[in-house]
């Protein structure tokens, strides 16, 4: 009997080595351990330093239409892969990435579904593991409809989590700080209100996910190159700590429709035993397709102002020209009944063009300067905007020439009010009118409920949708800055003119009610690691109370802390957000602004603490100039610089933008000192940063005269 | 007490007459009455010759976001207008049509909605009743989705019915005739198997509803301007004999969204007591907006032949040029794998040109061109076709040069798979390549279930995509036929380019199981109440085991029946479906389809019965010649044909083509006879007609060469 159950065993043994498959990262450090369960289920467990991550934990897609790939799996065969490469990103944190990674391919089929394969593909770099489903074309495999995704990560304990509830429409919650066992009593207090929300009604949260273990180990998951599939939510089982995949459903409650070739998305698990690590990880990026583009001469980083943050503080303008409430694409704009309130008007146009050439800036976002405003909100209305109709009081023509005249462009504003198929009939002429009036940039908007109804911002239509455009403004050398978007999944690598995206809580929500302190300091962890955010920093003004608008509303910050989101909040297009009126009055902090570079050769993150604090400094891209920003969530801090990223043997000079000693977002946010000393390689910077506060520091080339009389650090 | 009853009874008597409303029509033979019952619910009834037709009906809407419109409402004012004009349609039935009624406007307040108001408008017409709810623009009212619309059609018997199921999807169901009380027992067999269905679960039917009393009064309901509303079905309320309408959801649920000044379409209800006005009614084409459009020469009827029958018959070719069974319209369409089968050859087009050519055809259609139909079918497959890449054998240059040197048109086709993101995305350049290779038709088709998923083909959102296609279409000048779409409503008045539509089981159908012999004498009084079909008739080898292909199929008609649909079946764009080789078989009778013309300047209806039989007689518009088509069910019958629309005391040559006294559909369909014989405006033909059988004339002046050794009739 003993003899027979230990053949058994053995037996087991046998099969269970055969179906398994171990690769390791390029350092060693990680192992990535691919098995079947007994019953023919895949899974996959990750170790870092020895460390388990992931314990082993399933994959498998459930499917409509054709059997599916659950279990009854076996390997039919494996194939390993070696990758060492760099590439160079047309805009980006570094001039060159490295590619760095061991890869195993492992091809299943089911004992009953003979004629039929699948493959998932495992990625494993020195900064974590991506992986992903592939269905090849075959004879026996063409269309499925994805029911749902069954990818778990079992985690080995309670860690800490950052995180906002899974959304089907929406990333724009404040974020929770708890332990994965909290969510449940918090999710609730957890879900404040956002327009056209769609709380998922399953315990889940969203990605980018960012964790951290009792022993220290950062632990980030997402996915990369969200193509053709809807985004992924996790569901959470705070009792396991396990997480599993949640799709976005569709109109009818399916998650995808695919035809092979096909393939999932990354799912992308980025871990160190450093934060900063996380932050400096180029996975994401490395795990999207190049770009599809061959030309991208007419794709540049720019840094813009807007008439914009005067709709949501200063109480004398509105996107609305009119009072109307009941507006129709074929009415006369110049029937409308004026406000008296118009914000894009001529007038204040020109004022932002004439101060975006004093200092500089490349574009003028106007918002509100087309019909529709009047009645967009709300009605799930179709036939919402036009994008070629201006109100009466913004003279198109007249400017265009002004703008060229002053060596400024005009940047676009489509808000679509999610009314899909409205923007896409409307894309072709909408784009021919941009570009025939100088206009190469455009920022776009899906507030409110998807049309065609049912479906949501985050469903593989959505996904589809804003690929689509991207690609259809390519065609006319446009870039897209869209808000409300799906979160970003590293696509700007392929679609590089899909310059930047919001897709989470950001600057707008000052003015309505408030970000917490620790917000920013989240973000880079969380949503920031799909892609650049167009969080719009620079607001100086921060007590809002200012404008007599009514309410003690306050931007949360410190005015340094805004200056040093240029830095932290990574982004190739960066919105100096603020009243030009509240910049003339602190020129000499916006002096920062208007240098900070917004392309970089290289970037260094010096500390870093989700929801405590970001420090990173970078090069500017094609310059001996160096910036750092340095931020702190309420809490008083020192942030530490290491000037070692300088070319060494030679002095600069650092200009250094702190908060006052006794400044703290909430009392004295204005408060801030500013001065000159030099640096060369071996300076350390140990800067107290105030509650809610931050520092800047540029460091520049400068002749002997400019550095004589000035201190070392 | 008594005296205080009999003061209440007349406040009562008084607030019912103040609330009621009469109109007549203008000959007086139509009655209604508009009130509200005792709960403020808007009603109307209808009666005709004194008889009740409709008996008093609820209206009412139910809506989200604003209260509903269904109860509380008193009359806050009435007008009554009369109208009697007429006006020349681009193309049609008769060259001058009279649009004569007397309307009742009643404009409703809710007494807790004072600010807000509603209005039902009535239009009382020689042959009908059209009514619908408006929605003026108002301060209180400007955006609210329809829950569900109340309107009811309380019927005074258990009339005779002609009916197919209700399905958000489909029309193309065979026919049921039945007493509604009768509707629950045979609903499940009538849900035969179509593509797509969707049957409403509950009991209802489709419209244009056809009803016969038990005293003879023909009752058709419909409705006529369905814009930017979704499609009306029928519930069936089978003891009450009530129905009511069931507007098709979208895909959360809801029925429509509207903006004031909104309307919903016209409710149309057209009686008599002879068969014949019913299909002399153009009662629904009044209810119709005039043309939209400044320019219509464009807009030209026309007679086509097609790369078509073929697919369904004769077994030698298919749509797909390849046999692969995954297709991406990124494919090169040169290594698709050729299954030699392939329908739309450069070879095969040309020889349709040729004998279009030869027999004076304006166009040929060519269906299966274009890449994608390896796998359209089934797969709700989004990227399904591009419409401006030809299969590696259809040469389209070559075939528009050739086409265009035989003095031909090619007709384009784009089965969209109801694909409708793809087909709107792909619009403009699907209609650019058309126009630059000489195309000016498309025919449409819709078949299978929409993407974006959810809609339905008789939903607000695929209304409104149809007549986006025909705006859009109409902006290259070009004419639209569309396939699998909602069933028409009269907009061909307002777009008089959407030229044609199928939306019912046509001729196709004679190759898929077959038609009921009594199939194409309800269509007149049901799907073509609502403008012409695209009936494709003409099919001469009627008996399809001809072909070798298996099965013993048949067309159920004879071949002269064929003929006769070129009059019963009225439509300014008219194919002879059949394989051109079949027509030289039969040159004679084939004549009859060269000659008939597909526009006219009058309709005499000589006889019908819904079910039985229809016999029409037309005049060519703008010439001196008359066709008469008469058509029968399963049985044999005598059509009388009166003559005496001809000019008085002038003799034409009548060309009669007729049944062989052995004939019948399902034997001896070919067997027949043509005559001629003189006839003048006192000529009465007593023509017999074999079971499944028909009757074709064409009158023609002749010279008195010509008319020499004829006989009278």
């Amino acid at each position: 009997m003993m003899r027979r159950l230990a053949l058994l065993l053995l037996l087991c043994t046998f099969s269970f080595l055969v179906n398994a498959q171990v690769i390791t990262s390029p350092d060693k450090n990680f192992t990535m351990k691919f098995e079947l369960t007994p019953k023919g289920e895949p899974t996959y467990q990750l170790t870092y330093k020895k460390k388990p991550v992931i314990k082993q934990s399933k994959l498998g897609i459930k499917t409509q239409d054709v059997p599916s790939f659950m279990e009854g799996f076996t390997v039919t065969d494996t194939k390993q892969n070696s990758v060492d490469t760099t590439w160079e990103p047309i805009w980006g944190e570094e001039k060159t990435i490295r590619n760095n990674y061991n890869e195993l391919l492992v091809t299943l089929a089911q004992k009953d579904q003979k004629d039929r394969h699948i493959r998932i593909r495992f990625r494993l770099f020195n900064d974590g593991l991506g992986f992903r489903y592939e269905f090849p074309e075959q004879d026996n495999l063409s269309y499925f409809i994805v029911e749902d995704e069954h990818t778990e990560f079992n985690l080995t304990g309670d860690h800490k989590i950052y995180w906002i509830r899974g959304d089907y429409n929406t990333n724009e919650y404040a974020y929770t700080t708890s332990q994965i066992s909290e969510v449940p009593k918090l999710i609730e207090k957890a879900t404040i209100d956002v327009h056209a929300q769609v709380p998922i009604d399953t315990l889940s949260v969203q990605t980018p996910s960012m964790m951290k273990t009792a022993d220290g180990l950062y632990i980030n998951i997402h996915e990369a190159a969200l193509v053709n599939y809807p985004a992924m939510h996790l569901n959470v089982d705070p009792k396991n700590f396990r997480l599993s995949s949640h799709l976005t459903p569709d109109a009818v409650g399916n998650k995808g429709y695919l035809q092979t070739d096909a393939q999932t998305p990354w799912r992308t698990i980025v871990v160190s035993d450093k934060a900063t690590d996380i932050l400096e990880s180029r996975l994401i990026l490395n795990l999207n397709e190049p770009t599809k583009y061959e030309d991208v001469s007419w794709i540049k980083p720019l840094k813009y102002i807007g008439v914009w943050w005067e709709y949501f503080v200063a109480g004398k303008s509105t996107w609305a020209y009119g009072t109307d409430k009941n507006v129709k694409l074929t009415d006369d704009p110049n029937k409308l009944t004026p406000s008296g309130r118009h914000g894009a008007t001529n007038e204040n146009v020109k004022k932002h063009i004439d101060f975006a050439a004093k200092h500089g800036f490349d574009a003028v976002l106007v918002e509100g300067w087309n019909i529709g405003w009047e009645d967009w909100f709300g009605n799930w209305k179709e036939d919402v905007f036009d994008f070629v109709t201006p109100y009466p009081d913004f003279n198109v023509k007249e400017l265009e020439q002004y703008a060229k005249s002053k060596g400024v462009k005009l940047m676009m504003h489509h808000e679509t009010s999610s009314s899909v198929r409205n923007y896409e009939r409307r894309l072709d002429e909408a784009f021919k009118f941009m570009k025939e009036h100088g206009y190469d940039a455009v920022k776009t908007g899906y507030v409110g409920k998807i049309i065609p109804r049912g479906e949501y911002h985050d469903g593989q239509w959505m996904v589809n949708h804003y690929i689509y455009v991207a690609e259809k403004a390519a065609d006319y050398k446009i870039m897209i800055n869209s808000h409300e978007a799906v979160r970003p999944t590293g696509l700007h690598r392929t679609y590089p003119n899909w310059i930047a995206q919001e897709s989470a809580r950001g600057t707008e929500f000052e003015a309505m009610g408030g970000l917490a302190p620790d917000h920013a300091t989240i973000l880079p962890f969380t949503r920031m690691m799909g892609g650049p955010m167009d969080y719009t920093p620079g607001i100086f003004q921060t007590d809002l109370s200012y404008y007599n608008t009514g309410g003690n509303q306050r931007v949360n910050t410190t005015l340094v802390k805004q200056l040093a989101y240029y830095v932290t909040m990574y982004s190739p297009l960066q919105m100096a957000a603020d009243l030009p009126e509240n910049y003339e009055r602190f020129p000499d902090a916006f002096q920062f602004i208007k240098d900070v570079a917004v392309d970089w050769d290289n970037t260094w993150v010096q500390e870093a603490e989700p929801g405590d604090y970001v420090t990173i400094a970078r090069k500017a891209k094609g310059k001996d100039e160096w910036y750092v920003g340095g931020i702190t969530d309420e809490k008083a801090r020192t942030a530490t610089v290491r000037f070692d990223f300088l070319p060494k043997g030679k002095e600069y000079i650092a200009t250094i933008y702190a908060d006052a000693t006794d400044a703290s977002w909430d009392k004295n946010p204005q408060k801030y000192t500013i001065r000159k000393v030099k640096v060369n390689s071996k300076s350390v910077l140990k800067q107290p940063m105030a509650p809610g506060g931050g520092v800047a520091v540029s460091v520049k080339e400068g002749s002997k005269q400019d550095m004589k009389g000035l201190k070392k650090i």
